[in-house]
């Protein structure tokens, strides 16, 4: 190699660190760490290699998480592998983990809110390259045959169902099963991660991918007018995003909680009312009023009376999961109200894109406690608790 | 009074109740009995009583119906009073007495599949004239000014709430509740009674009035085309008239039946396809195959397999009343079938009127079996045991 030669590889190689850098910097992000600098310089050798991941895992249903060391599958040709920056804590996590929804796998890491950067790309990526912002939601992988999963609704995959992105059997996984976010890193398959705008903080981006598409998507689907009143049942993770969303769409609308203390929070969130809901009774002054119902509570919940808020012939979305997904309908109710019910489940690809996308032009942004991986057990008791204000974001270099 | 004046008075008279008796003698039916006649010769003498009424009254929460002697209210200007031939038995009457709904007033007569012949009409009345036949369903008053008893939905009434055909609060009535169609006579309304064609039985015309209209409405109100595929969960005296009704309406029918010695009456009733469910593994190979589901279960049931048998998008309605109307639905099933469930209460009297002509002119008769009133006990037996054929009707002139 000439000296000139040299030199000109050298420039290439600071330029690239530069450009890298200066994304990061931008994003209040640090720099790469040694393995993904081998990633990017090395990839045959990194991808042939289980990649070493931390994290915190569930080891049993009493639902303690632990720190926990395991390996993910190697970067495969059509995998990124992601350093993550920020995991959010999802209530589905406690549900999963502490077997509400049925049995689990163990050790499990949950997570299915995760943003990070992009350290090593499959030879086949076209969508990434290393030093990009990336997230993963709720699902790593589907058949992408069916019709669903060509419609962009890889969610409903009609041959092997969506494969979560934590507990699903995985023979890929050394683990057996998928590992989630709450963990310093994650393999995935490029078509399952979503592009982060460079304008957005991974951190606020984090949230979006379950409790972001999840409210999203039933409120999109339903083609509400400006000025069309909808209510949020539960202002929590999701519902807290379900009213900037809709608030940003043009709703009027009515947030429902039973904690008093969120009033000011929600009201600056845009909500035109807040009903503190003590009994069916305060309920009564809105029956039949709203356009649409979007409920992100998931426990089991006298669910009849917020029904009966909905405008006849209008729409009631349950996005919350109670445990086993048993909810208790009052058929009664339901022959006078004339309410559709319906369920939603978080939103496909293209669409968790969309909304990635929207609120980074938009500025709506999850408003997030950020915590460190040591208090993930405590912060799981205020998600409960109904204490969250209003997401737990996990700082993933402190797993 | 001359001999040619007196003359031609008799022959009047004799006109009049040839007209009527031809009326009556087409529909099988006898000839009115001596109130009739006294109502129709002596409408003011007549009025001002309350009228003696005989029927089969629970007396308690225990459901054994007993013969009792009550009274109805005098026939007001707006009233009719109806000599009932035929009285259907629904389940809603087995719940209601049995508490099953909600506390209840005692002794109360049900039946809301009330037909019969005028014998008596108010001065205000212009709908009816004596002779004619007449019929009653599930309700007999609401406050007919706002704007759902305005839109011909009085079963929606805003105000006062549809007044129901027995156990509802009435002054009017002498035992201080309604008092329903296991019985005689009722006096009611006009505007709440329905005009029954003459080409059509009364004893087929009665099940129309609850059975027949609570299936007709919502399967109209989804705007099927021909060929759409309807499923009908519980083949009993709702689930065989909406199969007919949805047949002659051009859908392709599936009927769900937890009986065996159902499959062939209900080929017969033009079903494409009777699936006898035995568990939820029966009802896999129709997962998502269907447009509409329409349940007529009156009790709690596992729904989620059934739901799962509409596709995305697609409704589910559930006009079963299962006791205390309490219903489970897995919201599991729910954000992956993406079905929308609702609940259907019969219909206005409009569309009451509108499936009483469609199905007398179209021929589609409820399969029947008449009773008499000692059998009602028994018979209400059969109907919980799932044994009726497919409606029993009781012959009022054995009250």
């Amino acid at each position: 190699m000439n000296h000139k030669i040299w030199k000109k590889t050298t420039i290439r190689i600071r330029e690239e660190k530069f450009i890298q850098q200066s994304a990061l910097a931008g994003a209040g992000l640090m720099l790469l760490n040694p393995l993904d600098i081998l990633a990017q310089n090395n990839p045959s050798k990194n991808m042939s290699k289980n990649i070493k991941s931390r994290g915190y895992a569930g080891k049993d249903e009493n639902g303690k998480l632990e720190s926990w060391s395991f390996e993910r599958r190697a970067v495969g040709d059509n995998d990124i592998l992601i350093e993550i920056k920020y995991s959010g804590i999802c209530h589905s996590d406690i549900h999963t983990i502490k077997g509400h929804w049925g049995k689990q796998a163990y050790p499990q890491v949950p997570g299915h809110e995760i943003a990070g950067i992009v350290t090593a790309v499959g030879k086949n990526v076209t969508k990434f390259k290393v030093g990009d912002k990336a997230g993963v939601g709720c699902m790593v992988d589907s058949c992408m045959k069916c019709e669903s999963c060509k419609n962009g609704e890889e969610h409903h995959c009609e041959t092997t169902g969506m494969i979560g992105t934590y507990g699903a059997p995985d023979k890929t996984s050394p683990s057996g099963i998928t590992q989630g976010g709450y963990s310093n890193n994650i393999v995935v398959t490029e078509h399952f991660a979503i592009k982060i705008p460079e304008n957005i903080d991974l951190k606020y981006a984090a949230p979006l991918l379950c409790a972001g598409i999840t409210t999203y998507s039933p409120m999109m689907k339903i083609n509400f007018k400006k000025g069309d009143k909808i209510g949020v049942i539960g202002i929590g993770g999701l519902g807290h995003l379900a009213v900037k969303l809709a608030v940003s769409k043009g709703a009027e609308v009515y947030a429902f909680t039973t904690s008093p203390s969120k009033v000011n929070d929600i009201k600056s969130f845009g909500a035109k009312e807040v009903i503190v809901v003590e009994s069916a009774e305060d309920l009564k002054p809105h029956k039949g009023k709203l356009d649409f119902m979007i409920s992100t509570v998931p426990y089991a919940y006298d669910m009849s009376p917020y029904v009966d808020c909905v405008k006849k012939y209008g729409y009631f979305t349950q996005v919350g999961q109670p445990i086993n997904g048993e909810l208790t309908i009052n058929n009664f109710n339901m022959i006078f109200n004339r309410v559709n019910f319906n369920g939603s489940l978080i939103g496909g690809i293209p669409e968790t894109q969309e909304v990635m996308d929207y609120c980074a032009e938009n500025k709506i942004y999850p408003q997030i406690q950020v915590i460190k991986a040591n208090e993930i057990n405590n912060a799981w008791d205020k998600v409960v608790n109904k204490e969250a204000r209003y997401r737990y974001v996990i700082d993933a270099t402190t797993f």
